[in-house]
């Protein structure tokens, strides 16, 4: 029996994602193992698989089949296949609207162009790196140009739809001037608090070959399987991997802060969890791939925060520490290790930031690229705008673009429109959790017993079986019953902080 | 200025060789890395690999390409170029020559019988791997017809031809006859002997952890650049990577045996440090690649054996044991190192085999393959067949298939010819090697005070930096002065054997 058109779609479009998978591989393994001489060839590596894919993705072949399954009864009787059709066409139109010239001259000028901020951001030097942000700038804003503006939208929006499907500018900002507001607010009430936790934890330096055993059990205790996955070191924690039965993270560590290997861990942990719950039988296929990145850093942020942060994780984990770390561990209370994980302090490094922080240091950003793409400010004033902004929300003298405008890879490797997201995700987090705990009466109780598979189950039910069938929005809808909010989050964070700081 | 012809060919050639450096990168991935869940995709992925390499190696434009090159006066004037373009040549002629249909099913049914053939070797069952040991040598008789038989020659050449350029049955069996005399005659006098070294190294216990450090500084101390390489642990030791800034070596540990380790890495290191010594400049083109199996196992041994078994490398290594592997090792004097390291002792497994009876398990499988290729042996008898002859060469009766034919991954791996070129490179190392001490003397001397790049600097020289300027037998006449012979061998090992065993 030969293949029903939509089954020829799927191969061949899984076929064209098999190259992704890939590459994928290939910078992981840049990432974690590749010896350090090995790179200037595996650039033209992965710029010829990057080159592979998008000519395998938009072969006239696959319109046709596109064509063909839309107007099958098999497709038209089945849902999830008709989502499966719809994303495979998004993604078609998508790719057919960009030149193979400019796929080719983005990939080549932010291969180079991290390379340079690399060097930059070494030196603090942004005049080194300015060149190639302009021309990155340039470039993106053409890309935005192929894609199309959304009607009434403007140039950003085109650029984070590739993150974000239906993501707006006005959106966005629609729903973080309130956060912000409120944000700055409670920081401003814990600069003047009269007491708080105390980091002596952070401050205690344990065995790094010992903090490796511990995150590794931690990530098998909160569910993220093994024999799908792998748990490596890096500079930059990230998760990677070429599908869901494998899946790579990896994540860093300091002798004196367990809490940067453990939250960085469960971080990823959260990512790779998501990962192995898309189905395998949809591999390669839209249905086989996560929403958007907002709804993966939901999964990532919820794992490291509304589980790793809480009192009842720390209270299950308080008495195992001493044997698994060594004896210092037993000189903490669970409050005092509960405190030491929730402390709140402006500074000037995103990825080092705590909760509360950690969005004023998105929204500076996503302001400053919606205005580098909508023309609005120079990349030559980017370090003056960055550093007013640091002193407005945070009250901080940025002293140098290392630690300032220099300080994320992201704009170097051509992102933009991708920030927001970092935000989008600790939000869904909070509305998705309340969620899951109001239908889970006794769910975070059993964090005390090490018990996370309810959340897990919970978490793979309603989210991760589904793959792209729902768009984020559309997804949030449907688990929460309302659209996302920003109150969920600040409910819960004021909720913790609160206590810990005697507000 | 647009590029030559020959330049354009050069592109070419190396666009298409870049697919195999991926794959390499992926296939080093699968044994060392890979989480155990993953093997279903990966196949899908290689499986793609393959088929795009043998699509873009066989375009018509790099047809159109040669025949531009070859007349053009920058080719003829210039004798590496020219052997670039007749390698590129050969290399084209020979993927052309098979059916997109043959390669595939090749790769498809190798991939299954290499699963089959390991559940089978740990039951010991031949019969679940004979249908696919059938099928994989009706396969290879057809891919011998597609390459073609040469001249007064068999079906078995064509396939040899893959891996020993230029390589005959005939020349190998005249060859390997009076090889076997010698050595069986050696053997013999050996197992007749009133004394010989004692094995208690080999019995004695080191941790791994210390074996580990052990090993990859031997490897850095005779010149393996890890800067551009890695070594790491798997089942089976083997050398991959992409180029020769890329290197992977691969090794074993066991706790009572740091031969094993020590004998495996020089071994591996050997290949990799071949790989390490052709030229960047040339990556994906002939001149950038190793000539055959023979000359990269020449280096391998040359390694292991002429330098990692002589009596000046433990006196080397002996006084630093203690230090870098555990106390126990000062228990040892040098002869008992140097003579630990050089028992002779018949044993069932190849992988396992002393320097002396190596040699007759390869003869076993190259007479036993090339009756199957040849049609003189049927599938069915070659568990009766291979029993006879470690009978007759090794007088060992094998108790079970699982350490008789079922022993190698080879013939399960679709690959036949491939067995003579471990002996082959046997040969060529100590053919080589008496050249470079003939030149250089105090060489071997140098091994007692750890100078091993003497001799590495000789083999760069003479051997790695030629890419494929040279066939084998070229090079060999080139480097030595005279053809191959087993002469050199015989003599090193009779030399070096006859007093350990006071023969």
């Amino acid at each position: 029996m030969s293949d029903s058109p939509y089954e020829s779609l799927c191969h061949a479009v899984s076929d064209a994602s098999l190259i992704s998978a890939t590459s994928s591989i290939l910078s992981w393994d840049q990432e974690t193992q590749m010896p350090e001489q090995g790179v200037e060839l595996r650039s033209r590596q992965m710029a010829q698989l990057a080159k592979l894919a998008h000519e395998m993705g938009t072969k006239p072949q696959i319109l046709h089949l596109i064509d063909r399954a839309e107007g099958c009864a098999e497709v038209a009787g089945d849902p999830a296949k008709a989502a499966n059709v719809r994303e495979m066409r998004r993604d078609f139109e998508r790719k057919i609207k960009l030149p193979s010239r400019l796929v080719e001259e983005l990939a080549r000028v932010s291969s180079a162009a991290q390379h340079e901020w690399a060097g930059a951001r070494k030196d603090s030097d942004f005049k080194r790196f300015l060149p190639h942000l302009t021309r990155l700038v340039e470039l993106n804003r053409e890309q935005a140009d192929c894609l199309g503006v959304p009607e009434g939208g403007e140039r950003w929006d085109a650029l984070a739809d590739l993150y974000e499907p239906g993501c707006r500018a006005t959106m966005v900002s629609g729903v973080f001037a309130p956060l912000r507001t409120r944000l700055v607010a409670l920081i401003d009430r814990i600069k003047g608090a009269s007491r708080g936790p105390s980091d002596r934890f952070n401050q205690t330096a344990f065995p790094i070959e010992r903090q490796r055993e511990l995150v590794r059990w931690v990530s098998e205790q909160i569910g993220f399987d093994f024999t799908r996955g792998r748990l490596d070191q890096s500079t930059h924690p990230f998760c990677g991997g070429s599908h869901c039965r494998d899946v790579r993270m990896t994540t860093r560590y300091k002798e004196t802060c367990v809490n940067d290997a453990l939250g960085s861990t469960m971080h990823e942990a959260g990512h790779g969890m998501y990962e192995q719950g898309l189905p395998f039988s949809q591999v390669g296929t839209p249905l086989g791939e996560a929403v958007s990145l907002g709804i993966h850093e939901s999964q990532s942020r919820m794992w490291e925060n509304q589980v790793g942060r809480s009192r009842q994780f720390w209270s299950w984990i308080a008495p195992q520490l001493p044997s698994r770390i060594g004896d210092p561990a037993s000189t903490f209370s669970v409050d005092e290790l509960y405190g030491a994980a929730n402390i709140v302090e402006p500074s000037f490094i995103r990825v080092e930031a705590d909760e509360a922080t950690y969005n004023l240091h998105v929204m500076v950003r996503f302001e400053l690229e919606r205005a580098l793409i909508g023309g609005t400010l120079e990349p030559c004033d980017l370090p003056g705008a960055w550093n007013e902004k640091y002193r407005d929300y945070l009250g901080l003298e940025v002293p140098e673009d290392r630690v300032g405008c220099l300080q994320d890879v992201h704009w170097s490797m051509g992102a933009f429109g991708y920030f927001p997201t970092y935000t989008l995700g600790t939000l869904y987090a909070a509305q998705f959790f309340d969620t899951a705990c109001a239908g889970n009466p006794g769910l975070v109780e059993g964090f005390t017993r090490g018990q996370f598979s309810p959340l897990l189950a919970w978490l793979q039910q309603n989210i991760h079986r589904h793959g792209r069938r729902y768009g984020p929005g559309e997804l949030c809808e449907l688990v929460t019953g309302k659209p996302l909010s920003a109150e969920h989050f600040l409910r819960y964070l004021e909720g913790k902080l609160a206590p810990l700081y005697g507000l």
